[in-house]
């Protein structure tokens, strides 16, 4: 293979039969399987165990962030350049770029069994703050958003995360937020976590939500498009499943995942950092709604995969000030614990489909509010 | 709600934050969950038993369609009129069509128990000849296509689905061929089937490829991009699984799932009713090699979807000049009979991401061609 070097640096692939780019990580598949890694005395996620690599958990006592073990990009690698139009099919067809990045994995708390839903809104505002102090570490020193960063006062907080010094070495682009709950989608771990990838490149879905966020902005007299749909939803309300002074919790009008939902600020908040403490409660506090909901509506430990979109860590002025801070949901169950929705043939070959609408995903959730339906740990 | 009507018909919602559609079938909810009905004896593909809708099976012998019972599109239908402009944010934000169309289901053989795998070449090919009938059945008479169907000697062959009788009312503007296969990619009847969804729209998947294919045309000189792929993968070699004179079988460079492979037509042609006998036995063969070196491959029944792309049934006559028949597979599994790759939090929030590189995943399937690793039946 001429581009041998692609066997061993994180790297994208361009799809032109669709238009699209995707992560190819090939150091990866030295990995352990980490399902093997369950059962009891083994969490490499509790506190003073030990993990993968070797190392060591502190005695944590809220959350805990490390570097990602088995990080499917990597800080440090070769360059990969094409060979130079030695041949005009494959600089069409075979393209690729290298990507660069930093992971990390973040533990809710301590406990083994914590999940959010079994959280309280308060215990929830340090993964918030986290998630913050994780994003204000890697802005680029050019985004406006760093200026707003340095202000934050939990910035100065001892809790700081040590483990994410020392930071990359070249300025990052984008920071995926997200958290997959539960086997059903993928989770090997059952100790509550999120994970925190930062690529060198801005990944497919925000940069399709980037662009329509500008579009949207330019053809409206630089109204938002999720400032827009905010207001549209608390007219028409159907979709709504909750709501405080800060944050919308709604089934959006174009869920693909049987009871997706999406928190959105009321105000434009372009990033977490953006956010005053009085906000972060009230986002913990959706995201606390958010996840007693979906345990209450099947009686289960429901899973689901979720994740942040906000301002990239570096872009231009413009697609800083387009970014509008939302997080989603996407849950797989359908019809009860056990039975899933799943996204295959048509879906994956033809288009999303779904059964039950929105508006009826979203009454069910408005049903099932109040306490947890299991005993909170 | 104001637009009653989406409770009841078949429907596309768009989605303005990341720019595409989705499909809704709220009547879908009233269909049984099929899980239940498995076991012996109460398979619904099988010849002379009943099925959910009360329908008897005629005692088939080769393959067998038949319209759907829960379908996700309906053929009769209320309009959708998005209330005219009462409301300008709604009509930015909240946009649906009507979807009308018709879903036929297509056992393989009558063998409850035979998949692709264990079938041979000429025991498929009746199959696709079945998937060009109603492919055929479905043209719209203004499609250059047509003529081409009305000459194919296998549509007077009494074997003629009766099932696809009567046809749709209306010209249909695409049809979906693609097969769930293994409960990790939520088929819930094992008798091995395939599915067959036509509708009124163009879905997001071959709309894209449509674009792509079109735009590569433009941009060089009237190529295919599909044949230029051939071509080039034909020189390079390390991607290709498997070849005959009339298809390529190739891990594409763009490959997303670890196995993901395409079987992609060597000459330019555009649909299922462009092939002659000589290459739907090719065809056959092609799709003989993928599925049993996907069985070989863990030794196990390889869980996948399947997928078959060519021209709109109605378009323009560019868009049928630029479609060219591939037919994709998307498999979960990674490592093992049990071990597949989630694509779930990173990939669904931000882009698709990869471990084991196309080039690795070709070199495997190279190796496990030969008989089926298990008796046949
Ligand atoms: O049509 P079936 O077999 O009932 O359903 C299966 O395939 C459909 C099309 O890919 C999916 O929408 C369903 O989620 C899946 O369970
Ligand atoms: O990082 P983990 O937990 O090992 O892996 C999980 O999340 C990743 C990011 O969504 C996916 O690529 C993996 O397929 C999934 O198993």
């Amino acid at each position: 293979m001429p581009d041998k070097v692609l066997d061993d640096i994180s790297h994208r692939r361009y799809n032109p039969l669709r238009g699209s780019w995707l992560l190819v990580s090939p150091h990866r598949t030295k990995r352990p399987w980490q399902g093997a890694q369950e059962g009891p005395g083994v969490c490499y996620l509790c506190p003073r165990n030990s993990r993968a690599g070797g190392e060591v958990n502190p005695d944590y006592s809220e959350t805990f962030v490390f570097v990602n073990d088995y990080s499917a990009v990597k800080e440090e690698q070769a360059d990969y350049q094409a060979e130079a139009s030695s041949d005009d099919l494959a600089s069409l067809l075979l393209r690729a770029e290298g990507v660069k990045g930093k992971c990390y994995v973040l533990t809710f708390s301590p406990k083994h069994h914590l999940t959010l839903a079994d959280m309280s809104a308060a215990e929830t505002v340090p993964i918030i703050e986290t998630w913050t102090r994780i994003y204000a570490a890697h802005l680029s020193p050019n985004n406006p958003l760093s200026a707003v960063a340095a202000k934050l006062d939990l910035m100065s907080r001892e809790a700081k995360p040590e483990s994410v010094a020392p930071l990359p070495k070249e300025q990052l682009r984008y920071m995926q937020i997200f958290e997959n709950k539960g086997a059903a989608m993928g989770c090997s771990n059952p100790h509550p976590h999120c994970q925190v990838w930062t690529t060198s490149t801005l990944p497919e879905e925000p940069a399709a939500e980037t662009v329509q966020m500008g579009k949207y902005r330019a053809e409206h007299g630089g109204r938002h498009l999720l400032a827009d749909y905010v207001k549209l939803e608390m007219e028409k309300k159907e979709r709504i499943v909750w709501q405080n002074d800060g944050f919308l919790v709604v089934c959006p009008w174009w869920a693909v995942w049987p009871f997706e939902v999406m928190i959105i600020a009321k105000r434009h908040a372009r990033a977490l950092v953006d956010l005053t403490a009085a906000e972060r409660l009230q986002f913990a506090e959706a995201i606390q709604e958010v996840t007693r909901r979906y345990d209450n509506l099947f009686e289960t430990n429901f899973p689901y995969s979720s994740g942040i979109h906000q301002a990239p860590l570096e872009g231009t002025a413009e697609e800083i000030e387009n970014s509008y801070l939302h997080m989603h949901f996407y849950p797989p169950l359908l019809r009860s614990a056990t039975v899933k929705k799943f996204l295959v043939g048509y879906e994956l070959m033809a288009e999303p489909q779904r059964d039950i609408t929105p508006e009826q995903a979203a009454a069910k959730l408005r049903d099932c509010g109040g306490e947890l339906y299991r005993k909170n740990l």
